[in-house]
């Protein structure tokens, strides 16, 4: 693995303190100095208690100092223990890192409905606030995943006015991806100073493309968060929606945010292959994400990527049943390249050709739909019997 | 199985014509007089040739004599070719029966994209017009399925104004089943005389609790037809909406429906257990079915079924993604009767007693979400590794 460095002012670190049974389990993010922050926060209605917590935190808070992430205890649907559970993280870390309450987040993963040990969970604060640093990122980035088979990150560094300015990210994502930001954990931290406004507009903006455009299998998780932290140690001017310096940060979190989404797909539970489906000429821009998501989630689909059977009419099918509007004699649809269907009727080719679709790691499924200027992309991944077999017996 | 027969003046068979490899892939539902027809046809925007042209035809006449399915080939995005390969199939048949082209509905299902082989298709249909009876009906019930295990036939016999009367169905299932109406072909043959207004009506509201309800795989075919025929043979007195007689007509017609529904998903490709998801306390009828469903498709709630784990956060996450809206802590969540989730919390029980939960054949997931007067009824199936094996090497 690269060795990738957490951007100047954050340190990182993690322990095992008794959530999962052996690997680390709490981990922790800092920041030297106060830093800037823009979250976005799953749209499940069951949201779990560090969630509701940091919603409210961030409502009375402009900057924080550190986050918290624990994983193999999602606690959500705990009720009102839950929610102080998590506050009584937050408010222990902060006094142990000798910072308000409210600039302490908590992050959540793992099982739904189990009460947090927080003895265990106590303790293990205490340590991790003696153990991270400057060296801790890989620490922290193994502390956070779940049943995920390799950790998640992505850096770039790069200039801004003769500043040499680092975002790093980190994820944990396997399994229940789907947008919106369905389970997936995501912490971005950058030395660059960014306006408030400006990293709220360049967050949703790259997660338009990445984090909005996963899934693995359609569920949408309590816990999912994507949060990105500004300390603004780089020393850079501050960052201004619509200047040149925006448009080069917003490149490279761009970069950061697909390079960890795409990695949460590959990192699917049981997937075998990478799929990326493109719909193009779609009425609207909803039309499109639409299509692509009802292909991408399609089971019959997943099982045709994972066979390598070029089964295109399940894609027709899939994206006829996806409540969107179009003409199905206009449709065209490509795989890995060569086109199968089109005008209303499938497309005579070489069975040596069409043999060859299908069969690497990474597919790719192309529709046009030819009744707008619409597109949207979708990554994902078929779906094996180790989904089912890593699935049925998570919690037993 | 139970010797099911034809209603009066009903009559049936099948051939083996090709399409499949050794399978009879024919089948013919015949009328001695004309008889009035309700139909329900998939709302996929791609159709099937055969529904494209059934649905024209319904517009021009108002009592068929037969319906050929076949077994095999959806004729589905075949394009024009498929739609004049369709027509030729009814025009063929209607001519070998003599009865008028329009009198002749044609049904198809399999294998999307590829055209009729019609050379066999013609000879067939000559061979079956001379090959049915009243004693076809195991036959043409056999002659439609396709990867089911088992074929799904369902009757009542009941008197009418001291007529006897028997309702008939025969449906065909298995994989891809989804409301509304996905992959599904479901003939229902009654000798009662019922008016064609009415019919329709029993139909509609018949197919609500049945064959809307139930879900395999979330996918939506581009073939799946219901049709209600009735030719007054049982010479009752025409039955009318709001009558005694509709009463009667309606609860037998639900049966019926209710019946071929649980076995088209007891027969779900690959499915291990049978899942009843009740949805209570929902604020609209369409938040009840919507939370539902999200419950019965969630592949990790599957999961959870199949692997006999009652992970309760999987279906409160599901349905707070449903995209409904309510108060996660007023839902209550009972597994096989054993109450899990109340009140924002986890419910202590004895271990005894969540252990036994999820371990037999049929799985019954309660919701209440206390928000509401209204309820919903989904029938759904588990997913196994199995589903995955036969649908990853379908057409290859």
């Amino acid at each position: 693995m690269k060795r990738y460095t957490l951007p100047k002012g954050f340190l990182a670190g993690a322990v095992h303190c008794g959530i999962k049974r052996k690997r680390k389990d709490l981990s922790l993010f800092y920041s030297e100095v106060p830093c800037k922050i823009a979250a976005i926060f799953t749209k499940n209605v069951v949201k779990a208690a560090p969630v509701i917590l940091a919603i409210k935190q961030l409502k009375k808070t402009d900057s924080i100092r550190a986050v918290v992430v624990n994983s193999g205890n999602a606690n959500c649907m705990t009720g009102k223990r839950g929610l102080n559970d998590a506050k009584k993280m937050a408010r222990h870390m902060a006094k142990l890192l000798k910072v308000s309450e409210n600039e302490v987040l908590v992050s959540s993963t793992g099982v739904i409905g189990r009460f947090m040990p927080m003895k265990s969970v106590i303790k293990g604060l205490a340590t991790l606030s003696k153990e991270f640093s400057a060296d801790g990122l890989l620490d922290a980035a193994n502390g956070i995943i779940t049943t995920d088979r390799f950790c998640k990150i992505s850096a770039r560094s790069f200039e801004i006015g003769r500043k040499m300015v680092t975002i790093t990210g980190v994820a944990k994502g396997a399994g229940m991806i789907q947008p919106d930001m369905a389970t997936m954990l995501c912490y971005i931290l950058t030395d660059a100073d960014v306006e408030k406004k400006s990293l709220k507009k360049a967050l949703v903006s790259s997660s338009e493309d990445s984090f909005n455009a996963i899934t693995v299998d359609g569920d949408m998780s309590t816990n999912d968060t994507v949060m990105l932290l500004a300390n603004g140690e780089a020393g850079n001017n501050p960052i201004k929606e619509g200047t040149e310096a925006f448009k080069v940060f917003q490149k490279n979190l761009d970069e950061v945010s697909r390079d960890l989404a795409k990695m949460i797909v590959e990192d699917g539970e049981g997937a075998v292959k990478f799929m990326e489906v493109y719909v193009n000429g779609a009425k609207t821009k909803n039309d499109a994400s639409k299509a692509a998501l009802a292909t991408a989630n399609s089971l019959l689909v997943k099982c045709a990527v994972l066979g390598g059977d070029p089964n295109w009419g399940r894609i027709g099918s899939s994206i006829g049943s996806s409540g969107i509007d179009f003409d199905p004699d206009k449709m065209e649809i490509k795989l890995d390249g060569v086109v199968f269907f089109k005008k209303g009727g499938a497309v005579p080719f070489p069975k040596q050709k069409a043999l060859s679709v299908f069969k690497g790691k990474k597919v790719k499924i192309e529709v046009d739909l030819h009744s707008g200027k619409n597109s949207a992309i979708v990554y994902s991944c078929d779906i094996s019997g180790k989904y089912i077999k890593l699935n049925s017996d998570y919690t037993s």
